[in-house]
């Protein structure tokens, strides 16, 4: 039977959303190696809009839900009715959006929160013993899900290091096609576009993270 | 020397702009496969915004060009800028976009216009004898880019074939991992999400198309 896996979009866009590459690969690399996924994301309206090409504000409103939606052909579902129970494990792609739209850490640094219906889903996961796979600055979030003990990679970058270090995680440092893995919280990350300077570099680790994720359900 | 590729995006989000997970592919095996590549996109406002979830129109203005550069992190440049002299040939993805921001198939049908800024963008490759690789629904593109005589494939939903052969097109049935070649014209074309059912059943044609495109710079 295959193994069935709980993705958490948010959003459609790096600067705004969801990283959309990183989206693809990891549904593409589910499906290559035999899993089946169901998309989530919150019901909210975006922390805001920016114009990917001047990387300005723009004056608009949109869902996450619905633009989340543009990645997987309208096949996305509220993540209020996700029910860890029916899943073996949980991934969370990156993007501004995870640190927007899933949690404040782009407005509130190591003082963030993530936001309670992320928290809930991400929690019941780990609570369960399931699988989780962060990738990119998903890995933020982990303090918060985890607790401070967990280890992490965001890659190299050492303000964004500190800032998770601050947050009591211990971060390894990693190149853009490695992962991480977590024995103790059974938690797998991987840099991604944290590092990746195109996306054949990101498919590495994205991969690599999926086939640990599966190899752990 | 690598080969570089000009591809057109037009907008972000299978129902009113480019299909995402074409774009990637596209790009990911261009990648893959050594060849560098240059993304435009018309700097117009989109026929109209769909929400993705449900289907329906939204009362919104979206701009093609400033879409399409969610899915290439703001890599994109106005189409009006592309000087076809400086690539080795061109690659179209489908999505919705084509038929309602690069032409207007969508509306029009059979009477349908390839839009002037997108028109002498492809004639210009075609003219020079460079390869072009049309994907998914771009190949009702070709009959007004290459003539009546082109041949293409959409895959095999009658209704659109029947479209196709109306405008002058000799439509060749294909299933959805396959490429069609048109030796005379320099063009390839495969069905992607005409027929795919998931991503990775669309990167089997992708990845064929890129390689054949490749193959003819």
């Amino acid at each position: 039977m295959s193994k069935h896996i709980a993705v958490i979009l948010s959003g459609c866009g790096v600067y705004d959303g969801a990283e959309i590459n990183e989206v693809v690969l990891t549904l593409l690399h589910l499906e290559k190696q035999g899993a089946i996924y169901t998309c989530f994301a919150p019901n909210i309206d975006q922390f805001h809009v920016i114009n990917h090409l001047t990387g300005e504000s723009v004056e608009q409103t949109r869902n996450v839900l619905e633009e989340s939606a543009r990645i997987v052909r309208g096949n996305v579902q509220d993540l209020a009715l996700c029910q860890p129970d029916e899943f073996a494990g949980l991934i969370i792609p990156g993007g501004f959006g995870v640190a927007k739209n899933l949690s404040d850490f782009a407005v509130n640094g190591t003082n963030m929160q993530v936001f309670d219906a992320v928290a809930k889903i991400a929690k019941a996961f780990k609570n369960a013993g399931k699988v989780s796979g962060y990738m990119c600055i998903a890995p933020a979030l982990a303090p918060h899900i985890f607790g401070k003990e967990v280890q992490i990679t965001i890659g190299h970058d050492a303000d964004t290091a500190n800032a998770l270090e601050t947050m009591g995680a211990t971060h390894c440092v990693a190149d853009v096609g490695d992962i991480v893995i977590d024995e103790t919280h059974n938690l797998v990350t991987t840099p991604a576009y944290m590092l990746a300077e195109n996306i054949a570099q990101a498919e590495t680790g994205i991969r690599r993270l999926v086939e640990a994720v599966l190899a752990r359900c």
